[in-house]
């Protein structure tokens, strides 16, 4: 059994060496740029770490690991479009390194060769493979939607939150996974309990970064804290926040989201001073852990050896701590 | 063997009745906007017509005459963001009616959709049928990316026209033939030539739509004639004349172009009367029944009985006399 960081060195070259076209070089050198920027490749390596528990090997479910990470960079080109995002891993974005146009168009051409690298299986199992793919990759976009609405919406609500966020970032995380026990040759009741797994991580996975940027090391964080804070991002803290608070202490939180000529680290520390009355953090961790002790119970709760979940429980364990 | 109405009214029928989602409204209610505003259906039709010539049936190629359909009106609402066009078939652009980045994810989601109605072929060939789909659909990226390509590049001649059209609209109405003919059960050999079929009639029919922008019956042709002319787009026509032309004819072509005072119908009647001098409306027409004759040709190359083909060659017919 593979652990991630050699699946993750496995992936990325056979990503590297993957080709998907160059001409003309206006619409695939932007797909070049965006796969090579790096990440942590986190949904393939899931996807081959699944289909090699249940005993499939990982060269077999390698074209649907490409499949889902060239998708989920997909959605990073289009996504930054939306959000206006200049900047991605400290590169221009491709929208700003290209143009906009360009950014849709390399973006769509990046869906439409997942779906060549996913045929490139060599499974009876194409069609169900297929069959979680479509599902999860339109959930992507119901989440990204929902996201979008939520900007102008201000009776959003934490089940509201959860919805969109198990929607644009867990159902991918969690059809990774389920796509590579079907590879694997898993039964239907494994796949679904692995998928399970994989919503749960996701959510607290989401949870965590909402809570880093608040509450984590800016010395390990890597960016600086308190981002969500400034953009009034509907975080699960700020809809913790909102729940909770009544009468003054709502206005007080409402006025500085309203405050346009606060100073931003003001505006950061009198936010974080709000969250620490109301014990946000505590709250926010409860709500993390619950979700990793539920994707734990779904995990144990597949028919398998535990030995062969091993490399799982790691990168649960490696999520719960991470720092940035 | 149905004929172009009875396939067009079933397809209708079709996609009128199939569901693609509901929730949320803001993300699927451009996709319903979008697939009700009709069309001729061109490619769905012609995917059916070959699926039925080579002994198969329509209902069993259905899903794939939605996913070809899906995947077309995809490229629309994303085309229309890229020309900036506010309206199609006299109606507000989804951009437009929504906003940009509701038409570019509702834009992502028909695509995925489009496999979505493709897995549900019961066919076995469904990863052949999902190579060509991959491929074609690819190939319209490319197309439409040589076609933003052009707008700054005055280096572009025929040849790099002839290209462009092929990719941009033959290749989908020629894989929209070649994939009902797999599941009609040709042989590889007619799925190619069926392929070749389509792929002159497609440059055939872009032709004509250059042709009848500048010698259209302006009752009969639906929208100004001339718009292309206004506009400087590279047609076939303009790229000819400027072929064509050297020292001061050249001068004369170039410099209306340039012009921007100039009333929209004087410039019109200039263009229109430099095509006469180069007999510009009969190379156009030769070139257009030049791919004519070798789609015909194409398809009486198909080991079929010739009245199996009867439904294809009426709908050449009806594109060669169109008016519109």
């Amino acid at each position: 059994m593979n652990t991630f960081e050699n699946l993750q060195l496995g992936f990325n070259k056979e990503l590297n060496a993957y080709h998907v076209g160059s001409h003309p070089k206006n619409l695939y050198g932007p797909v070049h740029y965006t796969l090579s920027m790096g990440g942590k490749r986190l949904r393939p390596v899931l996807l081959l770490m699944a289909a090699e528990a249940f005993g499939g090997n990982t060269e077999h479910a390698m074209p649907a690991a490409l499949a889902i990470e060239i998708f989920h960079n997909s959605t990073l080109v289009h996504d930054d479009i939306m959000d206006k995002a200049d900047l991605r891993r400290n590169q221009p974005t491709v929208h700003r390194e290209w143009n906009t146009n360009i950014a849709i168009l390399s973006g769509d051409l990046m869906i439409l060769k997942s779906y060549e690298a996913l045929n490139k299986l060599d499974t009876p199992h194409l069609s169900s493979v297929l069959s979680v793919f479509n599902r999860i990759t339109a959930q992507v976009c119901e989440g990204q939607q929902l996201d979008l609405d939520f900007e102008n919406n201000n009776e959003v609500n934490i089940s509201d939150y959860m919805d969109m966020i198990r929607l644009k970032t867990s159902v991918l995380l969690a059809g990774a996974l389920e796509i590579g026990a079907i590879i694997g040759g898993a039964s239907k009741e494994d796949a679904k309990k692995i998928y399970c797994f994989g919503e749960h991580l996701g959510l607290a996975f989401q949870l965590q970064d909402d809570f880093l940027d608040a509450f984590g090391n800016k010395n390990t964080f890597g960016k600086k804290i308190g981002g969500d804070i400034v953009a009034n991002k509907k975080t699960y803290l700020l809809l913790k926040a909102l729940e909770l608070t009544q009468g003054p202490y709502r206005d007080q939180l409402t006025s500085l989201m309203n405050n346009k000529s606060i100073d931003e680290n003001e505006k950061i520390a009198q936010v974080l001073q709000i969250y620490k009355g109301l014990k946000i953090k505590e709250l926010a961790e409860d709500a993390m852990l619950k979700h990793y002790d539920k994707a734990f119970a779904s995990l144990k709760d597949v028919q398998l050896d535990e030995i062969r979940k091993h490399a799982l429980y790691q990168v649960s364990e490696k999520l719960i701590h991470r720092e940035s």
